[in-house]
C-alpha cells in the first residue's frame, strides 16, 4: 500500500541554510520590489552607522549617495565616521546572516538580529550578480583596509573575492559600504528621502549628507552636539525568563548556590529578594545550581512569579524626549498646537518599554482628511505597513470623538491632526525580520492606548477652546452682516448719523470679539502647555477602549 | 574621541543561532500567545501528516488529541498513519530548525520551510521543560522506534534525552508526536475545532479524529477514498531565476554546455528554445558554463527576458476543484446559492498560481453582517492575521455593489455571504514563517480579483433575479391585503357572493403569485449552475479596481 517508502522519502531531507531561506523568501526581510529594497537597504546601513557611532560615543556624520547605473541598476554607497570595524570581523558581520553583537544583549539598539545589512549584500548579488565592497579604518594611527564579498548561500559564510590594505588618509575611522543592486527610485511617503528626512527629525545629533539619484544634494544637520544618553546593557529580569530558558541558565551557570546564580546573572534581584526567591520555591538558597532537575525549576520558576521583584532598570532606554519631540513637530508640520508626552516605563515580559506620542493639530494640515501617523521604533522611522502596526492599531481603536475629532469605525481619526509614536525598548517585537510593523501585543497596545489618552485630553482642551471661540467669531461676523439695519434703526431712534453708526459698530466688533478672539486663540496653547490638568472626564477611564 | 575602540566592540560579535533566534522572537513562528501556539503546533503537525501521506500515497487517518494537565497546561498528541521516518532521520526532523524535504523542492506542499515543527518542539521546551516524545514505525515488518528529544538552542541540534525501539504492535506505520506546553484552549473562529473542521472541507480523501481537553470525540469521516492528484516537482523555470541565482547554476552546473545546462537544468526549455535563447545572448550554445564570467552571465539573463518561452508545467499543483469546493459549501454553510470557479494557472517569477473561489450567498447567512471570509493556501485554512492577508485585501478593494451586496469604503461587503478562497502555488509568499497571511504582491492580488469578479457576475445575476421576484412577491402580498375590499366592490358590481369571491382571489393569489414565483426562485440557482453566461457590465473591466 505504500507507494513510497520511508527510507525513499529520506533521502530528500536536508539542512537549509538561513541564507537560502531568505533568499527564496526575501520579502520577510524587506527586499519585495524594487523600490522597497532600496530603502531597507540604507535603512539598514544607516541604522547600523547611528548604533555603532552611539556605541562609541561618537557624533554620527554620515554620508548616503546613489548613483543610477542603469534604467533599474543603482549603486548604494553608505559612509560613517563610527569606530569601523576590525579585519578580522568585517567579512562575517557583513557576509553572514544572524552575525553580529546586539541579539544577545539586552538594550535599545535600531539593529536586533545581525540580518540587515548581510541581507542587502545578498540582495545585491542576487540581483546584479557583483559583490560588495566595504572599507573599514579604525584609527588615524591605523591602516585601512577593504574586503569584496559575497554570500555562499549554501553554507552563509561570506566568500571573499578580494581583500586587502588601503589608502585612505583623508578618514580618522569609519566604514564605507558600497554595492551595486536592482533597485527603483521615487520620491514620497515610502522613500529614502522621508526614511532620512524622519530619521533626522528624532537624532538631532546627527549630520546626514544625502546625494540623490539626481545629483541633488541635501544635508541634514546636527542641531545639538550632544549625543542621546547612552542605553546601558541590563542582565534579564526573573520575569522575563521562560522555564525552558532558566533550566538552560542553570545548566549553564558557574555559580556554587541558587543565590549566587539568582544574585549574579539577574537584574534587579538582591540577597533579600534571592532568599524570598528560595523561601517562595521551597528551594535551599545553598543548593547548588547543577543539581535542579526539571521538577525543581518549575518550583523555582513559580516562586520567581511569586515574589514582588523591582521593575527593571531604566537606564537601559534612551527615550526622544517630551522637549525634542514637540521641537521636532514644530520644526517640520505647520500647525496651530503641539504637545508631546514621554510616558513611564513598562514591562512586558521582564522588558522595559516606553511610550512616546507627539500630536500636531490644526495649522496648513488637511481638514478632511485622515490624520497622518509617523511611526518609530528605537528612533528608527516605520515607513511600511502601517496597517498591520500595533502603533496604527492603537490609535485606530482609540476613540477620538471625545477629543473633538470625526472618527468613523475601525479608521484613523479625520482631521488636521499628525500623531507620532514612539516606542523605545530593549526588545521590539515585529511582525517580521523586516521591522516594518509591531505585532499586535495587546499589553503594548494597551500602553500606547494610555499614552493616546494622555495626548488626547490636551488635545480636547484646545480643541474645545478653540470651537468655542470660533463660535463667538461666527456670531459676531453674522451680527456685522446686520450692521447697515442695526444702524438705520439706531439713527432713525436716536437721530444720529448712520454712516457714523455703522463705523462705530464695525470698529466695536473688531474690538471686541474678532480681534481679542484671535488672540485668546493664540494664548490657549501657551495655557495648555504649561501643563494645565484638566479633570478627566469620568466616562472615559483609562481601561475603557481595550 | 572615540570612547570604544573596534577592538572592544569586536568582542562582542557572535554568530545567533536559528533557534536562539526563535526563541526570542516566537511570535515570528505563530507562537505569541498560548491560544495561538496550540493551534500552530497542532496545525504544523496535521500539514506534516497530510503531505506525508499524500507523498506515499496513503489514505491518511490523523489523529489529534488534547489532554489539559493543569490549568495552562496541555499534552498535545498527533498520531497519523504515514510511511514513518527512518530513524537516522527522525531526531533532526524534529529537532532542528530549517530541516527538511520540501525547501529545495519545486512542488506544492502545505510544508515549506522546515521549520514548524522543530519550532513547536523548542515551544514545548521552553514552556514546559520537557522533551518531546516521537515514536516512528516505517513498516509492519520492521521494529518501531522513538526518541525523546530537546533542541540545543544554542547550536540548533538536536539534543537525545533518550531513544530506543518500541513494541508498537497495532501498527502498521507512521508516527506518533507528544509534547507538553503551555497553552489555552478556547473554542471559536481561531481554535483548534475550527482549523481541523476546514482541514477536512478541503481534505475530503482524510480522515480526522479528534478528541478535546472535554474528551469529546469528533470524526471527520472521509467522503472520498481517492487521493487528489499528486503534485509533481518541477525544475525552476527561467523566468522566475534571478540573476545571482543564474550565476550560481552555473557554477554549480555538470553540463558541459550552455545548450545542456539550459535544456536539461530548467522546466520549458527545448532545444530550440534553449538556441533561441543562446542567440538572444549573443553566446554560443557550446559555451562551456565554467568560463561564463558575471558580465556574460548578465547577458544570457537579459537574454533569457527576451525569449518567449511556454510557462511551467501545470501539473505541479493539485488545485481542490470547483466541484469540491462547491460540495463543501453545501456541506458547511446554510444558504440559497453556491458558485465556485477554479481560474486558470498564471505565473509569477517563474512560479505557477492557481487561485479557486468559492461563494455561498443568502440562507440563514446574517444579513446585517460583514461577509465571512474563509482563507486556504495550498489546502491549509488561515486562521489568523485576516486583516494583513493579500487573499482579503483582493476582497476589500473589490467592488461588491454592481454584484447586489452593500459595501463601505475599504471594508469587506455586507450581507448573507461566505466567500472562500484558496491559493495553490509551489511558492506561497506568506508575510511571516507562521504562515498566516498572505504578503500583497499586486500581481497576485490582481489575479485574486479576477477570480473574485468571474464568481461575482454569477452571484449578480442570482441576487438581482431574486430581487425582482421578491419585489413581485411584496406587490402581490399588498395586492392580498385589499382582497376583502375587491371583493366588497365586485360583489356590489356583479351580484356574486363575496365570500367566493374572497376564496376565489385569494387562491388565485397563491396560484399565480407566490407559489411560482418561489419555484422560480428555486429554480434561479440551477439555471445559473448550468453555466449561464451573462454579459459583462460595460462599467466593469477586469482592471477597473486595480
Amino acid at each position: 500500500m505504500v507507494q513510497k517508502s520511508a527510507e525513499e522519502l529520506a533521502k530528500k531531507q536536508r539542512e537549509i541554510s538561513i541564507a537560502e531561506f531568505f533568499e527564496k523568501n526575501r520579502h520577510l526581510l524587506g527586499f519585495d520590489n524594487p523600490r522597497k529594497s532600496l530603502l531597507t537597504t540604507i535603512r539598514e546601513a544607516v541604522d547600523n552607522a547611528l548604533d555603532a557611532c552611539e556605541e562609541a560615543r561618537i557624533l554620527p556624520e554620515i554620508n548616503v549617495e546613489l548613483i543610477q547605473l542603469e534604467e533599474t541598476r543603482f549603486r548604494v554607497i553608505v559612509e560613517d565616521n563610527g569606530p569601523g570595524i576590525i579585519q578580522k570581523q568585517l567579512a562575517r558581520i557583513f557576509g553572514k546572516l544572524l552575525y553580529g553583537s546586539k541579539f544577545h544583549k539586552i538594550s535599545q539598539t535600531r539593529g536586533q538580529q545581525g540580518i540587515g545589512i548581510s541581507a542587502a549584500v545578498l540582495y545585491a548579488q542576487l540581483t546584479s550578480g557583483k559583490p560588495t565592497t566595504i572599507k573599514s579604518k579604525i584609527a588615524s594611527t591605523k591602516k585601512a583596509f577593504y574586503v569584496k564579498l559575497k554570500i555562499d548561500t549554501q553554507t552563509n559564510e561570506p566568500q571573499i573575492v578580494e581583500e586587502g590594505d588601503l589608502e585612505w588618509p583623508e578618514k580618522e575611522h569609519g566604514i564605507r559600504i558600497e554595492m551595486d543592486m536592482d533597485a527603483s527610485y521615487m520620491k514620497g511617503r515610502q522613500s529614502v528621502d522621508e526614511y532620512l528626512k524622519q530619521t533626522a527629525i528624532v537624532n538631532p545629533h546627527c549630520t546626514i549628507i544625502y546625494t540623490n539619484p539626481e545629483a541633488q544634494q541635501t544635508i541634514f544637520s546636527r542641531v545639538t552636539d550632544q549625543l542621546p544618553s547612552e542605553a546601558k546593557e541590563i542582565k534579564p529580569h526573573p520575569y522575563g525568563v521562560e522555564l525552558g530558558r532558566l533550566i538552560k541558565m542553570l545548566e549553564l551557570s558557574n555559580s556554587k548556590t541558587l543565590k549566587e546564580f539568582l544574585t549574579t546573572e539577574f537584574s534587579k534581584v538582591s540577597d533579600q529578594t534571592a532568599k524570598e526567591i528560595c523561601e517562595n520555591s521551597a528551594l535551599l538558597p545553598s543548593t547548588k545550581p547543577e543539581i535542579i532537575n526539571r521538577e525543581m525549576a518549575e518550583t523555582l520558576y513559580k516562586g520567581i512569579q511569586n515574589t514582588k521583584i523591582q521593575s527593571p532598570p531604566t537606564d537601559c532606554l534612551s527615550p526622544i524626549g517630551q522637549e525634542l519631540l514637540e521641537k521636532s513637530l514644530k520644526k517640520e508640520i505647520n500647525a496651530e498646537f503641539y504637545c508631546a508626552i514621554t510616558r513611564p516605563i513598562f514591562v512586558y515580559r521582564g522588558n522595559p518599554f516606553q511610550i512616546e506620542i507627539g500630536v500636531a493639530y490644526g495649522g496648513t494640515q488637511p481638514k478632511d482628511e485622515l490624520a497622518t501617523v509617523l511611526r518609530y521604533a528605537n528612533k528608527v522611522p516605520l515607513l511600511y505597513q502601517q496597517g498591520a502596526c500595533a502603533l496604527t492599531k492603537a490609535v485606530v481603536t482609540t476613540a477620538w470623538k471625545p477629543y473633538g475629532l470625526l472618527q468613523s469605525q475601525g479608521a484613523l481619526p479625520t482631521g488636521p491632526l499628525t500623531v507620532l509614536l514612539h516606542i523605545a525598548s530593549v526588545w521590539v517585537p515585529f511582525t517580521s525580520e523586516s521591522k516594518e510593523a509591531l505585532a499586535h501585543y495587546p499589553e503594548i497596545i494597551k500602553e500606547i492606548k494610555l499614552a493616546l489618552q494622555d495626548v488626547g485630553r490636551k488635545l480636547q482642551s484646545y480643541v474645545h477652546k478653540k470651537q468655542k471661540i470660533q463660535g463667538q467669531i461666527e456670531r459676531a461676523s453674522m451680527f456685522e452682516n446686520f450692521i447697515p439695519e442695526v444702524a438705520d434703526a439706531l439713527s432713525r431712534l436716536t437721530g444720529a448719523n448712520k454712516n457714523d453708526l455703522i463705523d462705530q459698530l464695525e470698529e466695536m466688533v473688531q474690538k471686541e470679539t474678532l480681534t481679542s478672539k484671535m488672540e485668546q486663540m493664540e494664548s490657549l496653547k501657551g495655557e495648555i502647555d504649561e501643563g494645565e490638568e484638566l479633570p478627566r472626564r469620568r466616562n472615559e477611564s483609562e481601561e475603557e477602549d481595550m
